[in-house]
């Protein structure tokens, strides 16, 4: 640990600032020497960004790092690696991102915008990360980053350059992504000896309690995370008020088969925790479509649905015969929930119409009408041609499908790299414990290890795998 | 549980669902079609509405889920069941409020504003609730639920409508209504043998950590559900301002006072984590008037003072001479503070005057001059007369009474039909535990019930009752 | 107790109480007769405040309550008198305040932007609080908060008016002042018996978490308190921008420096909650100044670098030589980082030029241009002339001094009267104990103090110091 992960750090921010320092300029909106006399403060696209930004913050940090926190070993872990890895997500997304859309005249223009769009890079690795929570090192978790973040952005531009999908919020190109990714990961890293569970894989009341406040966070802030990039009016309106009702009934939804799935009828926390949320995504490709509120309420519903069924026969099907530990569920968050995403998406597309939506249609599928006077993505691949609805959800469908290829081949090529010796890769006795990688001090150990000889080298009390 | 938690959700999930299919469409600020060449993004109903709706979020499920966890056994239920019933409050809301207010052409209007409304309808049952906090099963809560929203958006109408009176945060039409409702409730539902206290009441230091934490959260947003409906401008800010001086002013007396009724001056914890809200609830119905810094300042304090009081002296008495087990309080921190917010919003009528409050004394109190051309809610029943100062401080009055009336009568309906028998109500022995509705793994078991024999049937441990 | 703290609470509740019915009035933006049919309610001030000025809140009572929560046994304490001390300071600073920058005709005019500025003032007390954090009584501290106020505001003051130093977030005003008043106070306060630590100063994995958490809670409203009271437009962009950049560079670094200054490269869990938010207060006095991305990064690193060598070696070396007993190691996330800020801004401020910012030159720097028509505080004593950038360069290095010199005068001077024997101060078994303070229940205390008896009285198990 020692020379590793302070090596990497450092290699890290030195290539990050040697970079900063060459390429990275202030936007237009930062730089005092662009504004004129006739630049109203209040323009400033910071007064559009930053309420959102900060939302999204809470729900990277705050949320999500509560929600992995439930194991009682490895709360500091899941936190401070969360938060690490997060920053570094940003970070190395301001770069890439830069050269792919910010970059020209020899610098790459930075803005609070650019922070926002590396916030969502940033996601993906993380919620990538949940499926081998506890199994990895910082120094694995830092390099799958590495090749993570380049890689979605490749695949984003792809769709919304090429395909032009329809994905206001990231089902696919996050949601999806992350997550076939993630089990690419987890596939390779396969730990054996781990199949029938970890004697370290445990929780306690408090950390429950806690990844449940963590669930809450993200729950309040999702409705922020889907509309941000939707078009500001009516469309971002819409984006806010379906996140809410589909987070609402999938919530409710939740409670019920979370009941109906135990023989004395008991709730399962980890399906409040995980599937309340799932209307979230669910409902994010088609977020900003007039998909009505009952369809809204739909979704919501089928989003918790397959969640809940996916924590009680699809994890448990995929471990055995697929060798896929997914630590986290993050499939049944995140994968299961994006394919009914698309599909949601697909069937608002088919049934979109200029009566519907008046002349809002052309912005909001800019591709509908290539003779409009729309600021969309100029392509020279998609002809300039007028795509009709059913087009437009075969593209939808297409974008998914290369999505999942893309993400999953990516995931189990980094994997591989991440199998190398020299990444500290834990021993499985030492998985989700945080004693490799934090201080523990003798008192907090009494209580961490409850009738272990204190004669035992710190961090190998049990050995009984 | 298991079928009748299910049942019930599942049966009202698809009430609701069928409901927003037939009734509910977008408003014009969310409808795409709505929109013209001349609408202006920004004057979206959105904007105003969506920072303070994420704060009223936060409020209802992290700092009032934080504050009900405060039992070592009863943390998942707590949070947990104050989610799931938040949320169908606000689902069951949306439909009652969209029928009285936003019903035309056959349809419900929903946009952003509803779902405010809606939140604001659901925080009185949670409030409720508090009252019966651990000895109600889910069931009988989402039963509540499902009287008390219809009930409190009648007496709201009738405050609004008939009696016209000036409550801009509610104090009476939430908190008083709220108070005597649960108050009702939980009268009817007495348990005898939990009179001298339950084996199972206990905290820890960490859930009472995390419910002071949950104040917090209540404390720091307090101020934008005081103001939320509130005219944009200077009433507006009056709102803000006033809630947060007689927030601060309440803190302070609270620590005073907590630390004056214990014979060694030690601080009780359930002091600090309600009394310094009292304050908030006090202002609230006059927290846009002119009321002056200093009269906010002394809101704040008798707020802290009746509560304190209450939780010291009123509270043991009303248990034992009128059978009312009062879990969480409510009375110390919604009744009482609403009479004092009562009284507090009568003197602040009795005082205006057009010299303090210019030509705005038209607009907060609208019936001071019926000819004037304000936007009023037009009524048939009380004649187009100017008021005097003296009948609006009457008509607040009655308002108090309208509503003390109709809650406590509905409180105690609710509370006879809540015992009927299928409603899984638990019995005294599993009273303020998860056990009955939660899978709790046998490693936390141990640390929740020590010294219980593992052989004991998991939820029975503490039969000494 | 029981005398002490009541007495002390309503005597400045009462005198506060008078002062505000005489002296405070509502500003124009929140008095109702200083409307006028021209104003327009949406350019109240309170909508560019109210935002802001939430996130400073959550700063305050839940992120930096929460980071001081660390301790097993003096939880309660640590939050509840951080929330106490904390709305003691907003209150005295809004009068203190008040008549030095908002009183005229005989009034001082309130509104929002008042109580932002008063919970700056508010924060300089917490933070020098937090050098003794456990080892003094709620009537201390307020009592030091009395002393601190009106000291911090003379120095602001004189800052801004005479020595016009550039300093938007305060690194200088607020960071430098707390942390040097803290340890002037905490020297006075040296306890001889605690300098090989004491029996009770332990932590627990659940608050170690829970502080982790109020670190987040800090970092993600950051860049809302650096940005706060910068120039709306490109300079408040340039300020979220930059803090963002920095608390993110120097979170990436402290990961690194503090594994490699463990020999077994464990990460100490006190790093990470403290210096990864070094970035914030080493970027702050130059947070709206053109210093480039790349310099915003250096300055985080910088920061980082700084913090974790205090705790590491400067915090036991100033322990042992000054008895400099420095509880939650202020001097390393506000003194040495406050140190780099203020050196950067002496950087930056040689660097600007009107080439880089433009016009804007003269509005980050009004005394650059004495003969612009901006609207500056004027003042008699520097000569109206041109400050050259190695004159302002001379200013901040002045300001920081004299901030230096006042605010350790004020901390010794301050503890020399918090000595005075009828203020509480616990003795050394009592610290770090909510005991003296707080009701704890006999079930928490078998958890609180294992292996003690029962018998023993409550608040003195541990007596071998």
């Amino acid at each position: 640990m020692r020379c590793r992960l302070p090596t990497l750090i450092l290699l890290l921010q030195g290539a990050l600032l040697a970079m900063f320092i060459v390429f990275v300029v202030y936007d237009e909106h930062a730089d005092a020497a662009a504004q004129s006399n006739t630049t109203k403060p209040m323009d400033n696209r910071l007064y559009s960004v930053f309420p959102l930004f900060k939302d999204i913050h809470a729900m990277l940090f705050v949320g999500l790092g509560l929600l992995l926190a439930f194991m009682k070993l490895y709360g500091f872990s899941a936190m401070a690696f969360n938060f690490l890895v997060g920053n570094f997500g940003i970070q190395w997304a301001l770069l890439v991102q830069g050269f792919f859309y910010h970059y020209w005249d020899g610098k790459i223009h930075l803005g609070m915008e650019n922070v926002l769009n590396a916030e969502f890079a940033s996601v993906v690795v993380l919620i990538s990360a949940g499926a081998v929570l506890g199994k990895t090192s910082p120094v694995q978790l830092l390099l799958m980053g590495i090749l993570e973040i380049p890689l979605f952005v490749v695949n984003e531009w792809l769709l919304t350059t090429y395909l032009k999908v329809v994905d206001v919020s990231g089902t696919i190109a996050i949601h999806v992504f992350a997550c076939y990714f993630g089990l690419g990961v987890t596939q390779i890293l396969y730990r054996p000896h781990l199949k029938s569970g970890h004697p370290k894989e445990i929780t306690t009341s408090m950390t429950d309690l806690l990844s449940l406040l963590g669930t809450f966070f993200l729950w309040i802030y999702w409705p922020s995370f889907n509309a941000v990039l939707a078009r500001p009016g009516d469309a971002q309106h819409r984006a806010v008020l379906n996140t809410f009702i589909a987070l609402s009934s999938c919530t409710m939804t939740t409670f019920a088969l979370s009941s109906l799935m135990n023989k004395k009828g008991k709730l399962n926390l980890v399906h409040v925790q995980n599937a309340t949320l799932a209307g979230g995504v669910a409902v994010g490709a088609a977020a900003d479509m007039m998909i009505t509120p009952a369809g809204a309420f739909g979704l919501g519903c089928l989003g918790a649905m397959v969640c809940v069924f996916g924590f009680q026969y699809l994890t448990p099907f995929l471990s055995q015969k697929l060798h896929l530990q997914d630590q986290c569920g993050i499939h049944n968050l995140h994968g299961l929930p994006g394919i009914v995403g698309t599909v949601g998406s697909i069937v608002a597309i088919l049934c979109s119409s200029e009566a519907i939506y008046g002349s809002s249609l052309y912005e909001i599928f800019p591709d509908r009408a290539a003779e409009h006077d729309i600021p969309a993505i100029t392509s020279t691949v998609v002809a300039e041609t007028e795509r009709s609805p059913t087009d437009q959800a075969l593209y939808q469908a297409a974008g998914f499908g290369v999505t999942f290829a893309i993400s999953l081949v990516g995931g189990y090529v980094t994997g591989l790299l991440l199998k190398m010796p020299f990444l500290g890769q834990p021993p499985d006795e030492f998985c989700f414990d945080d004693e490799p990688y934090f201080k523990v001090s003798e008192s907090q150990k009494v209580t961490r290890y409850p009738g272990v000889d204190e004669n035992g080298e710190a961090g190998l009390p049990l050995k009984d795998i």
